[in-house]
């Protein structure tokens, strides 16, 4: 029950993860959304996710990210164990490219939702900004900061014919 | 703009989706929390889309739930012009029994993200469930209602050997 | 704790897996091997399972058979939270045939194993043959009986030119 | 509007995409056919897109050649608001190898039709000789140029033992 | 050679292709563009495939849009032997889904495109669709029919809150 | 018929698959427990893999791990020869990245069980610690030795928030 | 050891595999080609299938064809005790549709070669016509009858205007 | 026509085949069977595809093995156009793996066989053992050969406790 907690949570199953998951940190600090970013394997150490997935809520935090790669179970069952949002970040497996990743954090039974971004980097990143949008619907400020960089990345598409790049 | 719009928009490719959709309807329902729902096609009224998507938030959604098959562009291309929460939900294709609407939405460049649930019912019923979680961070009731929705899952999973059922 | 618990527990995520479970449970009972069948959610009902996985060893059980459909994370979840064998099987899903149930149990990182048998009906035969060739190791009925069962299974293909079949 | 645009636009989701898609551009001059490339982001610049599409066929342009990777929603979007023949390239994507791009762009809806290549360089040069078969019907220079240059390529096909080559 | 010639042809490799193929005939009819629809098989009448390829310029067709499942040859083999512009529409197989068709169709190496469509009935539509959009390039007549087809399609999508419909 | 047999053979398809498969023997040995690893080709050696599997048991082996990539056919007719606990690990393919290796290795037909790990390394470690969980059941040192190694694995799982690491 | 064998063997996993091999029965027949069909289990019969195929070319056989389903090793396993020429058939699986049986077959090592066919029927009807035209290169009434039934399919192909056939 | 015609003819679609062909040209001369390897593209080349399978059999080749990749139409449309025996090499592909290469050789339609071996080198290697086993049934020399190949690589396969290799 913290209200120094940041609003968002990044949990990963392991320490290789957090390449992949970095991104949503990063995104996060550029949107200055404050986060705490911790290893919490469902297999190794199910403890650590049960305590941490039914206590979240009780300890301030409000939307949770999760990156798992190939039989990726952190993102469910910690959306097993707590009323927040959870977002699934697959991470890109070594054999089968995060294709494992993905449906095992996707393909959740009716009644227990992961909201999945894409696999990898990308889907860090978009995990982070998923978390700024439902965090930007009762915080202006961060729908501003939100909106700023929406409107910097639109701007940033090079609008010129691109065989006549300088 | 309006106060009287629901929290959620429900939208969807075609009105055979509405079939799948449904479903999110009716969790909404059950959770007692206010939802429109419409077809919107991203190919064959995409004025639509961009009159609803650029709008959105104006007009008082705070949730856009989005459904589509195949080529599932309408997710995403709504993400494109709203800064509101979008969940994706894969509607099971005929040849391609959904792979190719889950990869079409779960798949979004760094960005503009969809947070994209299973394939087919199950997924519908999850988006209306994160849209719940969503609402519930700042909305006691729907909070309570919510935690009344899951509890009443968790006890209805039979609790005696199977073989003995009655 | 109990010497009158059956060597095998078989568990499922929920009622409607029992289909094909009920196969694993009856060739447990042709090879006269105790077992006791529960439906235990991951996602629903993850208290359930921690209990039950935690304390599966002390409880007397020696082998768990774990059926679960979509992002099956059951037989995992379960692995990763007792020393018993655990073997999985996935249940054939809706829209993706089972693949993403498969995937969910076998792609299981270094640490935590579950030793994952086919998609469906012939996965829940053979995860019954399996414990029962664990068990035979120290118990040479079980092993008799196992031998019988595999000889008549020999003895049951024609052995005649098919198109000449009575 | 104008009867100074090339016959061909060349558009594509981001910067990195213009590797691949340079090969429709150096194709499209092998044969001496006008083009236009641009960087039209169908989610980062929905407006962008929305302008060209809309605008193609009275600024002139006569097909339209779109390329885009992951949940590639840039080709069909584009053929959603332009009566142009939209052919599309799925770029290969990091993780999932264009297997998303592929069926982002193909599996579009009855009513909106994307004329899908490989994916890939050889998509990218496949759009162009597809764009100038189509120009080639009422154009007999253009037409006399494509078979050229298709006789060209039949004849570099070495006709020796490819054992006893030089 | 013949004036009289439809613009488009219609090929398929069997006679069960038919029941898919019939909704690229039917839209064609519908825009008021004449076509003929034939059986060629790559596999089972190769004679008849170069003698049809070979000429169809010639003999005055514009488009050819063929249909084929499994390993569909038929299209790529018929984009090796004219300079008209082919399009190629994936028939629903039956142990793969159309997948093992798709990719049969789409893959083409550089050299000879195939714009391919959409697998199963969508995919017929929208050929003809596209060879219709190909058309009206110098066909005002068939432009018109065009925009009014696609207007009528946006049209008929309803327009009100689906859960309110009559 | 050896009572100084180690308990574990792990037998592979070729010499290749040895860097797969000695993490298998690294496991156990980290675990104290006896192995023996040979190459046994079912497709270059079947005499070899017969005269192998249909003795094992008498032999004095308790469980076989078999790794194998490809059309993998090592496990499943190791197991169709024994009746002592097979465990198969798919060795990572160069083509199919080890999709093909795990199909032909899982998919047994009901009748003869082939409980398979992960593809690849963690794979080959989880099939030494399934073994290890099945020696386990009846002598209580590996019990022990693997109740340690499962905490030190735990404990392992760096627990403070990884944007601080040291 | 014996002239009187018929050229061909048929073999096949189990009696459900019979509806799809049947058809290379059939064909052959219509061939007037000598065939034996039996049932041979490489995972529940080994014993037999070792006896077969390390005795199949003393027996008198010249060409085997092997179907089998789902982990499918009876066609490279039979390879594997014989040189003679083995067509595999993989049968269509219940929930992979066959892709497990395809891999199981066709990706066989370097050193042992299974000539592959389609899934399904279609692979049983050209694995007869493929041992067809193995035994025409010395048969010149089998080549005789198998040029007239290659020429009766092609003739079988309908060549009228589809749209008018009677 | 000509007896001095190797037995195989190897075929392949571009110059960048032949790394993987060229290992069944090396596997045949192994054996001392003669062939001839030349690059034939069914699309860019398609007359002297035609010319040259349809004469095939009268030029004196006895097997045709055919290498492709990507949307793979050589061996199918060879075996369209011969009554010889058609072995099909599926070429890894790019983007794809060869997974597009191995369907669009091996899901040939009832009527027209390729026997289709592994996606690359192992592929390649097999063909040519395929095409050696089929010559063997009347040619002992070969056989004998043939024979001897086979033994020596059972006997290369290392016999010995792999972790105590020298």
């Amino acid at each position: 029950m913290s209200a120094e907690r940041p609003a968002v949570a990044i949990i990963m199953g392991s320490q290789s993860d957090w390449e992949t998951m970095k991104n949503a940190a990063d995104t996060l600090e550029a949107l200055d959304i404050g986060y705490e970013a911790r290893i919490i394997s469902a297999h190794r150490t199910p403890e650590r996710l049960v305590s941490f997935a039914t206590g979240a809520r009780d300890e301030g935090f409000k939307i949770i990210i999760a990156g798992a790669g190939g039989a990726a179970h952190l993102p469910g069952m910690t959306a097993a164990m707590t009323p927040l949002p959870v977002f699934g970040v697959p991470v890109q497996s070594k054999a089968l490219s995060g294709q494992d990743s993905l449906l095992s954090i996707v393909q959740m039974p009716a009644g227990i939702p992961v909201g999945t971004l894409a696999i990898g980097k990308a889907g860090a990143v978009n995990a982070a900004l998923l978390a700024a949008a439902v965090l930007a619907l009762h915080d202006e400020e961060i729908a501003d900061r939100l909106d700023e960089w929406r409107a910097r990345q639109s701007a940033a598409v090079a609008n010129y014919p691109i065989d006549e790049a300088p």
